[in-house]
């Protein structure tokens, strides 16, 4: 730490809302500029960036510095342990220890729960499923019937884990045929689920996302599809039924993934895309058809370059029709 | 049937997950090769696929087939028929023979419900609704008041019905000003609405959604739009206000449509598409903006070549102008 | 008004739905034609429309008067003053006259609600929430601890407002390490926020929706995103993280945001676009990565030419090869 005298922080703050006695951090380049600029007392920075006229702490990750600092100033409210006298939780449901069962919940038969589960207010859990320890389950979350939910799994407001997948056989008549999903989602440890995200069931199998994982608000997993460990997806993504995803995978928002494909370990997906083939592991794909990133700029730059190109092209081959005309021997001679 | 022993079928599952005991298919043609890996004891097959190992249930229809056998080995809990002691039912509702009323679910005021109705923990439906009979709505499910819900309808968790449009009309001073969403919600028979998805109602008018239509999870029906008969509305897609599908119409994923517009009959638009115009009965689109779907493929498959070609067309004008020159009558001789 | 007779006008209705005693209007010109097909007893029309065969009310700003209109026909059911026996509301909660709290609603610890609010049923409002005045929340919303909702605010149901932000600090070992959102929301005077959306907290500082702003259904505000004054967000728009918008904005459905921008005032976005930097005030981008309007239209234009261009660029290149070699001294002489 670099500091020339003792300092009190009180609280922490982005770099251009911190004031007096606020510690900040930087840990994104665009805001190194801003530096000069903060009234922050003291700053978290990488050990690259130069020397700064405020009092530093040098770390070569403050993103992660940040994490833990913030947690020095700020803990959520935390509802007490206890059953709520209005929930509603089948006689044969199993509450493991320091349980906290909110207003307005619904627990199903079968239900087997681990130690220091929070269920918020309003959260309903279908019948026979499995959830373990030190799980969050924001208000109107849905856990639909036999689902399984691992150790600190937390799920935000409104999400629903096990919806019926969109599985219908057409009938010859034109008209749909509901296929029964008898499949059940698995969330392992450590998943974080974003809020009104969906995670469907699968007619057969089981829809999966594994350890670590984490899901932002408004993401749609289809029926039978598999998300690999420690995966980011942004909001809004959408997979499609039976996609596959490996490990370590970056989604940016919008994006949209066919079914019946996979996509490799550590690639990456930018915003907006859309992937209709398998994804080699570690590729960058960009584009709607997705293709490699660099590809991709190189012809989105040139994409408003397109109209004038094509005008150009119809130049040249006037010019062209000319050049040969003038080469024809001259039949008037 | 081709079979060459008694075989005891106990399960069902997907081609590379079945182990024996298990009954598996084949409808997607992508999973064909799989067959000589699988471990299933019996197979559901199209009758043109070329003899397996294994005995084989023959069909025109493996899809169909396989939906109807999920049926032989699954039924999904089901609610006991009563209203739970929470629920709260406004007196002149009227809920027909059947009806299975979740803990914490409101039926409001002048509500009129079929036979068999299943209503799952906290449900809120608002005054003046009218259900069908044989209806699933589960858990947080919402419907407005005054929608009509058909008969043998399901609604997944979280979908909400006759939200009110996004209307408002601009005022001088650059506010908006609410209209009041006057219209209600009309879902015809035998439709399945899927999880977290929107239905909004419109200011005048009803928004419809008609016999037999699916809709994905997370779609966004706009104001005083309709959707035909037997539709199939993947995930995420959003149709602004007032645009009208009409029958058989198959749309992917993350699909938008442009409001005061039409769509014909049998039209497809594949995933991630966006119509700005009325789209023709048949026509299979796709891009955004979308266009036909064969040329929009070459389109797509000719972008990654789109800055070499520039390159090239550059290149090609130095020559031309090369040769312009090279043609000049010689002004020094 | 233009009138030739007394007429009982019994109700509002769009332009061909609209049969004898209904009143209907025209502000979309797509609409003019209709008019002389219309049943309707009387029309609200723009100054400028020529003269129509039935009984017109001109305005300068029909769809204003059509707004005002619906009002002397329409109320939606406005649920009674008054705390349901059911609802659970934190002894210390305080609420101001007028407050209608629904069925099975919870109002956490050190709540203050303004006069007037409207609590739907199966409500959820964490601790410490501030609401004002006239405030309607439609049911199944939730407010998380510490946001501020201004006056006659109106949220829709299923809107989620201050969920976690989407943080997390990668650790070595490629795992991610949750970062606390200790961020409040806020949701300032007028706004409307639609069905399913989602509004998130930030680590630290505050998400902001000023004045005016109308969100539409399954919009995603990520952690610590400003939007500004009387912007209208279509349905199904995404915002990254730290995005400022700022005011007038109209933003098209499916839109996505990258985080870390800034968008200035009165710049509209088409639908489906996605904006990769800032953006000018008063721009008008489409497209993704989004550029300038007119030139994308041109561009999507040309798209379809691609393919074709790229064959007869090879063709050129051809012509001109063998215009080259005609021009070559002949060595065979």
């Amino acid at each position: 730490m670099v500091a020339d005298s003792d300092i009190d922080i009180l609280g922490i703050a982005g770099i251009d809302d911190a004031g007096p006695g606020d510690l900040t951090f930087v840990s994104n380049r665009k805001y190194v500029s801003h530096i000069k600029h903060t009234k922050a007392s003291a700053i978290i920075l990488a050990l690259d960036i130069p020397a700064v006229p405020i009092p530093s702490l040098r770390t070569d990750d403050p993103y992660m510095a940040f994490a833990k600092a913030v947690e020095l100033f700020y803990s959520p409210p935390c509802p007490e342990p206890g059953i709520h006298p209005t929930a509603v939780v089948a006689k044969d449901a199993h509450l493991g220890p320091g349980a906290s069962i909110g207003a307005f919940s619904v627990i199903g038969k079968g239900c087997i729960l681990g130690s220091n589960v929070v269920v918020h207010p309003n959260v309903v859990i279908y019948d026979c499923v499995r959830i373990g320890s030190d799980v969050i389950l924001h208000a109107h979350v849905v856990i639909r019937e036999y689902c399984h939910i691992g150790n600190r799994v937390i799920i935000q407001n409104g999400a629903v884990v096990g919806s019926d997948g969109f599985g219908f056989a057409p009938s010859k008549d034109g008209s749909y045929y509901k296929i029964r999903q008898s499949g059940c989602v698995i969330i392992e440890d450590d998943v974080e689920i974003g809020a009104n995200t969906t995670v469907d069931r699968a007619a057969v199998g089981d829809t999966v996302i594994r350890k670590g994982t984490k899901l932002d608000n408004l993401v749609q997993i289809g029926h039978g599809s598999e998300v690999g460990q420690n995966c980011v997806l942004a909001a809004q993504v959408g997979l499609a039924g039976s996609t596959r995803l490996g490990n370590y995978i970056r989604v940016g928002g919008q994006v949209g993934f066919a079914g019946h494909t996979y996509v490799g370990d550590n690639a990456v997906i930018t915003a907006q895309s859309g992937t209709s083939h398998d994804v080699e592991a570690g590729a960058v794909l960009s584009g709607s058809p997705a293709f490699n990133n660099i590809e991709w700029l190189r012809s989105v730059a040139a994409f408003p370059k397109l109209p004038n190109a094509i005008r150009r092209l119809r130049q040249l081959e006037k010019e062209i029709e000319r050049l040969k005309e003038s080469k024809k021997p001259d039949a008037t001679k």
